[in-house]
């Protein structure tokens, strides 16, 4: 599997205009080595890879050693100790690197004017080459297994959801159902959430980024639950929006365009139609009913190793959708003051269309 | 406090030739407004502050206005709706920005790039200032009600660890007793973990990063259990070593060397001491008895609104220590294959010495 990934992302060096890659991104490097350690801070890297065409160094400090060759056995590791850029100058003269690729986007601009200073002193001096999107670009069409690792994720969560929402009363406050939800995610054997869950009931639920309050949950009031697990490093992102008793008129109304439009994205949506297509497939119905100055987010995301990650599917920056590629489909309404209604499944595409990962339950039919 | 922190921060702005700065980093946005939002992703901004002599901006996007707007009363919230890069023009405008401060320590490469060709487009073209660690020196000193909180949270700490440590029994597994600790956790009333727990028995004791693995705890083996809370914002960390039955020897003796390189370490460090002599209090002591290899890490870090923070307490890089300081520490020893012990207090200095604000409890005297 690595052996495949590391031979894609060769064959793109000749394109990119580079003989060594440099990959510091959490996700990218556990997508290319199997190395799974997380970056305790932004600012605190466990490790990065230095990918030549025929060479796979894996740089370090002894805090990770022992971990990095347990679990990127096709890489050599190397332990540095005075820091990552100190040891740039060893891994050139390795490497014969003369160009080296670095992630654009993920770069921190003070270390790379270090690293700039490092290898323009070397000998024979190295060009450093912006990289955009290099492996998130492979990382957004999903190999068979990984579809199968997203798809226990997403009937993980959605056991999850379903549980949770069994045990919701009124009286109930955010944040204790916030705590629960991550519970109910260890409980069933994921890694842990992909992140904080969102438990938002009332005029919180207008707020698409709701944090969980101490507000508890009262009668016919709308309560979003937007929760995610990590399977294997795979994450599950998932949304329901229930009613503890009969929600009001209005509430309905905005629920059934929700659904509609949720509904018929997933029908519509096909491979190498353009991400912006697919958002309007949503927002068009929800524009047309009146409410589209109410659905302020894109449509979707794309999810695997992290929550977020290619291709956004939303009205800006069009992306042509293939088969394999597994995002989210979550059209919302929002009214300040009143509540809101988001509705949120995971799809694959696959024979041309999309299947969804996540479970069918628990929407209604007003 | 919000005001006195903006005037400290104004008050730096003739040395660092700059007229407005820009904060994106979490902590330090939170530090100087009270806006408490996190980013998602390092890739995923939740906004920015723009500081000027005479005004303070906060941007943001639509999910976070309301937030922004309560948490944040000293700032002006402005929405963007096409990403921070592209209001930049407006800001600059408002603010009449000609010399611009950004983090150079956590400003990514492509926003560096984007924002410099705004900047330099502008009329009149705004200068881009790389800024090194501005906000980050602040925070090194505590105000007297940060240091109240950081109590707080380390009193806290120091009650879950005291509560698991009574559970402790052989058996036990790492991964469910991690668990427990975030379970204790919320139940003392944290906001959170500050980090995931460690929970290291045997062999995993050796590794300074271990995370817990499904392996069962048994009988003499040393337990490191390193654990954070955040209260309020305000991070603790704390670490014991744990024998469930009595240890070997060979274990008992790092620990009465640990000990001591901790005990010494907290009795002598005082303000106006560089850190690096504060780390070699501990270390020569280490380094005397024998295991100076086996103690490959720092003694401790500051410690406030994030778990490592301004100054590092270690043999590199020498600081100035002061009054109203905290920091961790926390001097270990490790023997690959055998097994590690640590110990982790955290300090502040106070009357010209240091004040341990965990507990005192769950020492060994062998």
């Amino acid at each position: 599997m690595f052996e495949n990934r590391l031979r894609s992302l060769r064959s793109k060096f000749g394109g990119f205009e580079v003989d060594t890659v440099w990959i510091i991104q959490p996700e990218n490097r556990r997508y290319l080595s199997g190395f799974r350690a997380s970056d305790g801070q932004l600012t605190e890297s466990s490790g990065s890879l230095f990918i030549s065409l025929d060479q796979a160094l894996l740089l370090t400090d002894s805090r990770y050693t022992t971990q990095a060759e347990h679990e990127a056995p096709g890489f050599e590791v190397i332990t540095h100790k005075q820091g990552a850029v100190n040891a740039l100058s060893e891994i050139f003269d390795r490497l014969h690197s003369r160009r080296l690729g670095f992630e654009a986007g993920y770069l921190i601009w003070e270390v790379y004017q270090k690293a700039q200073e490092k290898a323009s002193q070397h000998s024979p001096p190295v060009e450093l080459i912006p990289l955009s999107s290099m492996v998130e670009d492979m990382r957004e069409i999903k190999e068979p297994q990984e579809v199968e690792t997203l798809s226990r994720s997403a009937q993980l969560i959605s056991d999850v959801l379903a549980k949770l929402i069994e045990e919701l009363s009124p009286g109930q406050v955010e944040k204790d159902m916030a705590w629960r939800i991550e519970t109910l995610i260890r409980q069933h054997g994921a890694d842990g959430p992909a992140f904080p869950p969102i438990v938002a009931s009332g005029p919180n639920s207008a707020l698409p980024h709701a944090v969980p309050t101490s507000k508890r949950l009262e009668k016919g009031e709308p309560v979003i639950l937007d929760v995610g697990a990590i399977v294997d490093g795979y994450c599950s992102d998932m949304t329901r929006t229930v009613f503890l008793g009969e929600p009001t008129e209005d509430l309905k109304e905005i629920y059934r365009i929700v659904r509609e439009a949720q509904l018929t994205a997933i029908e519509l949506v096909r491979p190498d139609m353009e991400t912006t297509e697919a958002d309007s497939l949503a927002r068009e119905i929800i524009k047309k009913a009146g409410f589209g100055n109410f659905f302020g987010h894109s449509l979707g995301h794309g999810i695997g190793l992290a929550t977020h990650e290619s291709p956004a599917v939303g009205p800006l920056k069009p992306k042509v959708l293939q088969e394999g590629m597994v995002f989210t489909i979550e059209p919302g309404i929002y009214l300040p003051g009143k509540g809101g209604v988001r509705l949120e499944q995971m799809v694959t595409l696959e024979h041309r269309r999309a299947r969804v990962l996540t479970g069918n339950e628990n929407f209604y039919s007003f």
